[in-house]
């Protein structure tokens, strides 16, 4: 269904018949037009945008892929863009401005509607990553006092300005919260019940600097839709709503596995390549390090290699399959810790285990090395050494790569920045050193 | 805070002060018991469960973790589980039931409430993985004739029962879904406004047989906080909620994280070691076979090495880096084509500007590499060697790490499961090969 209508529109895009065009697109979604938009090659972009009216435009364009909507937002006038910022919550209208350069934030924040424009202005205060950085100030607060006739007045009077009322907030005359009201609760509502009769007082809330990651962590615990936020006064500044959350947790996840392989979480598929370039590079680099100081440890053996090249050719195998049970277990810890399943008093218990699993794995796997490369070579001691260096590999895998993300995290570093290359550079170490060693001991000696 | 409580609980489970804790944990949010219970031993895990009342203990029983979880399980009575059941809501009560025996399984069924057994026993027959796996059946429901009196009726009978009502449903007279009705909408209602009136009917609805993935992609595209679910005839069924949905975009990244390195995704930090070896095992074999295959390659060369030693010393550079940026180009593919980022009209690009990172990468670590490698081995053409064959394995982890999961998609497998294993297998042999085989022809012939 959906990519008939995108070939339709492509075509349409084509022969020019913008009318067409423009009546589908008042039948999508807005989260469809973003989709084919991301789609679409950079001219159309801007042409299938251009065709949108300003309220279907904001809510198209804070979802578009990052490099697309800088290219859309070069492209239109300020005139366009402000009227498209004043469209929007104040949460992604404050993340719109704050990529734009000084001379166009000023110019939009002085057209757009005043009270829009204050909040928009306390947002861009906060922290991108913290509770501040992603709450809107649209909210709907009641004082404790009122009467059910005058909040339901209230809920009315804002219902057009709020998007998805979940819940409706009570604060005392000093804007503090007290609590939050169900509407459903109104419905039963005595016509005398003030907001303080029905409150519900035993509620979650975050201050405005706390990390979104653990934002993201008290959703998922305590199953939230929604959360307010305060300053350290308890004055309400605002809400925080599960669509947003879940795009941290999306971010997150990402972040986490690029760490892992030393990526930067701005390079997307579709970064463009030079960027990808310089972001890769330094790492690249590093790796570059950790070859040599690879490398230099097999040459260490350089004169048992020559004695016995042989060596040279089994090598590969103890060090690449290090290498990938390291990265396992590195695996397996990282998301363990990510996920909040490790603390403190179960470390040890999750240590011994990866190493007990590297070293069962080590010599069941380290047996069958033996055997195959004594059938291959028909030397019985080059299948042992082969064996016995496998083991000790693994069993290094699984101590380091246990081990060395929680020593991170109790340094208070990022534990999925012990990324491959730093297992895969002590596997690489530990195997060949270990099989180059006993064979220079056992076989040639 | 949360620390000191902990501690204090262990304490007074020490001295087996259990009214004391009794008294703590009647004042916990359920989310924070199972915080405490995953972190215990496991005796301590069946004594501090076993003192929950049965409407607590249903709550923190299904957000256990899975080993936990199966040994309270094991550990409670039949009687007890099933009143721990007959609290939950329907999908995490046919989640338990579908971990049990056939015979606990039936002697529960038939002892709790008849509505909630027919209930689960139909979401016992949904994929596990499918919309009809993950909703519960616990809705409200309304009649589209329905005046808004007897609207509000029947959401305050059935507001006891449903959880976080977002919603409440209308349905025809057969149950077919016709849209939803927002709570707020009956506090400015009229007297005579019906169901029909009153209802929002251009609404997101997903099959039961829908897949999970793809239900948490209409969750993000649309932002939504609940969904119902209908049959082939647009029967009302159930809803899923946002809640739900965050668990399974958790459980897709670290999956997707799981299956790049091969591991299986019930491999956990506290699964068992025993459990863990098995699940490893089958993919090290396949990962010695691949290190076999790595090292016939190097064979090919053993006459090259015994007349050069210094290229087996060397050769270790050009595999590992080739090895981690194939690596980092899969990481962004996969990741790229999870987030929904990769479509058929723009695979081309992204492989073609992996290629490209991979070429300006290569030529830029090779003359360093080249340079390294000169100043240490005191020869030029050595130097030479080593740089061309790094040039040429870059370019080929870029391309086999864009390729390859882009073909995996298109034979609709898995991409995440063009695992670490088998680009490292293929830049591995081409990293050995094009340095070995550039300096057989031009160091040694």
């Amino acid at each position: 269904m959906k990519d008939i209508l995108f070939e339709k529109i492509k075509k349409l895009l084509e022969s020019k018949q913008f009318n067409k065009i423009k009546k589908i697109l008042s039948e999508l979604h807005p989260a469809d037009i973003v989709y084919y938009i991301n789609r679409l090659d950079s001219d159309n972009q801007i042409l299938l945008f251009a065709m949108l009216d300003e309220s279907t435009a904001s809510d198209v364009l804070s979802d578009l892929h990052d490099d697309v909507r800088e290219l859309i937002i070069e492209s239109i006038n300020t005139n366009r863009l402000t009227k498209i910022i004043d469209e929007m919550e104040s949460d992604d209208a404050a993340d719109i401005i704050s990529e734009l350069d000084e001379d166009d934030t000023k110019k939009i924040l002085e057209s757009i509607d005043l009270e829009d424009s204050e909040n928009i202005r306390k947002l861009l205060k906060y922290d991108e990553d913290s509770a501040g950085g992603l709450m809107q100030t649209e909210i709907i607060a009641v004082s404790a006092q009122s009467k059910r006739d005058k909040l339901i007045e209230d809920i009315r009077k804002n219902r057009e300005k709020v998007e998805n009322i979940h819940y409706v907030y009570v604060v005392d005359e000093l804007n503090r919260l007290l609590g939050l009201l169900e509407i459903a609760s109104l419905l039963f509502a005595d016509e005398n019940d003030t907001a303080k009769d029905l409150v519900e007082d035993d509620i979650f809330y975050v201050r405005f600097d706390e990390d979104q990651e653990q934002v993201a962590n008290i959703f998922r615990k305590y199953d939230l839709i929604s959360l307010p936020v305060v300053d350290y006064e308890n004055h309400l500044l605002g809400r925080i709503t599960v669509d947003d959350v879940i795009d941290v947790i999306d971010e997150e996840a990402s972040e986490d596995a690029y760490k892992m392989v030393g990526l930067d979480s701005d390079d997307k598929v579709f970064t463009s390549p030079l960027e990808s370039v310089k972001k890769r590079l330094p790492w690249l680099v590093l790796n570059l390090f950790t070859a040599i100081l690879v490398s230099t440890v097999v040459g260490f053996f350089q004169g048992s290699i020559e004695k016995l090249s042989v060596l040279a050719v089994l090598m590969p195998i103890v060090a690449g399959l290090g290498g990938n049970a390291g990265i396992q277990t590195l695996t397996v810890i990282t998301r363990g810790i990510a996920m909040g399943e490790m603390t403190l008093q179960n470390t040890w218990k999750a240590i011994t285990k990866e190493v007990s699993v590297g070293l069962v794995n080590g010599i069941l796997i380290g047996a069958s090395a033996s055997l195959v490369a004594y059938l291959l070579k028909g030397d019985i001691r080059i299948g042992i050494v082969l064996g016995v260096a496998m083991i000790i590999n693994m069993f290094v895998a699984g101590l380091m790569g246990s081990l060395i993300p929680v020593i991170m995290r109790s340094l208070k570093i990022d534990p999925a920045l012990a990324s491959s290359i730093i297992i895969t550079m002590l596997t690489d170490i530990c195997g060949y050193a270990s099989f180059l060693g006993l064979a220079t001991i056992f076989l040639l000696h």
